[in-house]
């Protein structure tokens, strides 16, 4: 018989943070700032208005207010599924062998099955408030296009997304949520805009890309009266909000009794890495913990651990402003694997200050090595990881058999981003053995760096 | 802004139950006993060992111990999920203007969607300590095979489930969960069996059933050394099992400080409706309280509403005890509804003895009803509903609208049996337009009740 012990740690609603943490405030070297492409001049928040809701985009450059309110209403569809438990992967563990103790945050209880809907309900919401009455976006796998989806619907917004094509054919279920939470789902490229009709013109049969998708939206918005346009990941306010998940694991690992040696997660533009992360890592800051940091992204779109750091437009066809970034240059065109999420040419302006300032780490792993684990992690604690998710349990499993290797204990945390329930035709494709590793050249990425 | 308040009541790990609660001990009348087709004898515990495990039918036939205790690992492994939060659907009741508090029982957070775990690792850990090496069962909709497969994994069991075929074709993502989790998945009707020859024989496009899956896996179990069979619904060890649902709703329906009116469950063959009305019913057979706890049903598939009280077999071709059930006839063929998990024909032999004795009442809902409940309660409370469980909420949502009506206010409990996710084919269906209505003549149930 095995001993009673805990393997959840749940906080109560009245836990849920009242503040975002905003790490610039409190940063030495702060993120350059973003950059006007025409007249090169530094971004204000007046700048970003005709695309963002107003409270966003002064939430975007601030740089001096380390803590912001969560506004009462945001809190209130919070305790939909917030707080998320923190669990201890006590049966991964054991299948490991391991003397570690793995730790990891469940945001996969979000009822749109990821960490996206933190950011999804404060954006839709200012914009609300604000009285704008339409919003677009774009979703590569679909995570953050459910997210706005249903965001969207509970304060009363029409939403259009762009969805990258294969995806909107790959991922019907994904498509089905959306319309289900009323949101109105284009495939992109689309005929819908200037930039959907060139590409389809000059290249028929082009399976879309996030970098278009996102110059799609844009393009509507700006053309829709009352319309903004919605962004769920790189930018430093989506990061922000992200900070709920890190601000409730400190508690709920102090409730657990330990702190992290390391803490981990998966990476596309950087918003649940930074969710995970920051809380933890404002203390390394002030020189108060020693913790790792540690970025899991996929080997076929290696912007942190191969890309460049420089300024760069954050869509395909340049549409936003220049952003200073790891980046593989915005013409990138990334391997189509499963963790669609994970593929996006560069990195936020903070996370890409943090590595070039040596605070965080980044390594890549490569499809199978993600999936092998995934379905370990589904064997053992039993929630199937969302193709995203997975890059972090595989770091994390690395990290344990190290520590089994050396002997050592150590304590490891990492962000389950998603579960991966409506993305099982990647897991088919896994088992049937159909899939394969993707690995990028460095001529290929030195070529898509030159491009302009 | 809003006055904060309590969406969700959570209790801790140390409230999951420490034990079942088997109503039978305490039932005046108590169900009457399966017999056996051949003597016509009661079935005793030792006749259901060649195809169950011997704990599961010791409980099968326990009709003394109220109390049964849970396995100290069992009990490890309900942590993984449990306790499941009780939620105040307080958006729904604004967007019903109704003066009723509206709860539910959410277990569609277990990491297989659905409440069929609850006794998938009590049946798969007893035969597991039994010697047990392999199991076989079938599944409809494919929750039930789902749980079983995550909790035969958890055991080291192997596991054939027999998946009804048109199930098989329509649900990949059910099968590919399965079969993440290790489980042989085999579309039903099959060559692998006697039965499922015959049938491909007989009718070559025959789309399977229940209960042609169910004789498929009871003849494969039979023919295989060290092989038992698992049954998801029906029996009383499974309604038994279900019982950790309304044992911990009880708690948070107390913290919550209101005691529920009514108590709702969708019915397929009688577990998730057991598991959260039974713990409730107890105070009512002792004349405690005046709940009244009603059972939803598809009206395409009516054995509590139009259905007859009498001896029948469980499954198709007659492998099984004769079970004193609500039915409408073991060959009954119902619909190709998207509930796939209310598809069957006959109600568990406790639950039938209740409504014989008007302890519990039971209503039919129409397919188009039950969408329209799913999308709403998704529209608001963000979880997408399995089909099954959108009866359910079908039924509380005609509950809160009564309450308007009447200007009383009114607390509903329901258990959200499952979420939808695996099941977005269905959503949009409906979301196009393509789903209908199926309503069963009189005629035709006389027909299949006559059938032998």
């Amino acid at each position: 018989m095995m001993m009673e012990r805990r393997k959840k740690f749940l906080l109560s609603e009245s836990d849920i943070p009242t503040r975002w943490y905003n790490i610039t405030a409190e940063m030495k070297n702060k993120p350059l700032p973003m950059i006007h492409p025409g007249t090169k001049e530094p971004i204000k928040a007046e700048d970003l208005f005709p695309i963002f809701s107003e409270e966003l985009s002064r939430q975007e450059v601030n740089q001096t207010d380390a803590w912001i309110d969560i506004p009462e209403v945001v809190r209130e569809k919070y305790k939909i599924y917030r707080p998320t438990p923190l669990v201890r992967a006590t049966d991964l563990e054991r299948a490991l062998d391991t003397p570690a103790r793995i730790y990891f945050k469940n945001e996969s209880v979000s009822p749109v099955g990821s960490h996206k809907l933190n950011t999804a309900l404060p954006q839709a919401y200012y914009n609300k408030i604000e009285g704008v009455t339409n919003l677009t976006t774009e979703t590569g796998a679909g995570q953050w296009g459910t997210a706005l989806a249903f965001a969207a619907k509970t304060f009363g917004i029409e939403l259009a997304v762009y969805m990258v094509k294969i995806s909107y054919e790959q991922k019907p279920y994904r498509r089905s949520l959306m319309q289900t939470w009323g949101a109105q789902v284009i495939a992109s490229p689309s005929m819908s805009t200037k930039t959907g009709r060139k590409i389809i013109t000059d290249t028929p049969n082009y399976q879309g890309s996030l970098g278009t998708a996102i110059s799609e939206a844009i393009e509507l918005a700006i053309q829709t009266p009352n319309c903004k346009y919605a962004l769920g990941s790189v930018l430093n306010h989506v990061s922000l909000h992200q900070t709920v998940i890190g601000l409730e694991a400190e508690k709920q690992m102090e409730m657990a009794g330990v702190y992290p040696d390391v803490v981990i997660g998966c990476f596309g533009g950087g918003s649940n890495f930074s969710g995970i992360s920051f809380p933890f890592l404002r203390h390394k800051i002030v020189g108060k913990n020693n913790c790792r940091f540690v970025a899991a992204e996929p080997a076929s779109c290696p912007k942190l651990t191969r890309g460049e750091f420089k300024y760069d437009f954050g869509d395909e066809s340049g549409h936003t402003p220049l952003i200073p970034m790891y980046t593989l240059g915005h013409k990138f065109a990334p391997a189509n694997i499963h963790a669609g999420g994970l593929r996006y040419h560069g990195a936020g302006s903070i996370v890409s200050q943090l590595l070039k300032d040596e605070l965080i780490e980044a390594v890549s792993v490569k499809q199978l090595e993600s999936f092998e684990a995934g379905i370990l992690f589904a064997q053992t604690e039993g929630i199937v990881p969302a193709p995203e998710s997975t890059h972090a349990i595989a770091v994390a499993i690395r990290e344990a058999l190290k520590a089994k290797e050396e002997g050592t204990p150590k304590t490891i945390l990492f962000n389950l981003s998603g579960h991966g329930l409506v993305d099982m035709s990647a897991y088919d494709q896994y088992l049937a053995g159909d899939l394969t590793d993707h690995e990028v050249s460095d001529e290929e990425i030195q070529k898509f760096l030159a491009t302009k």
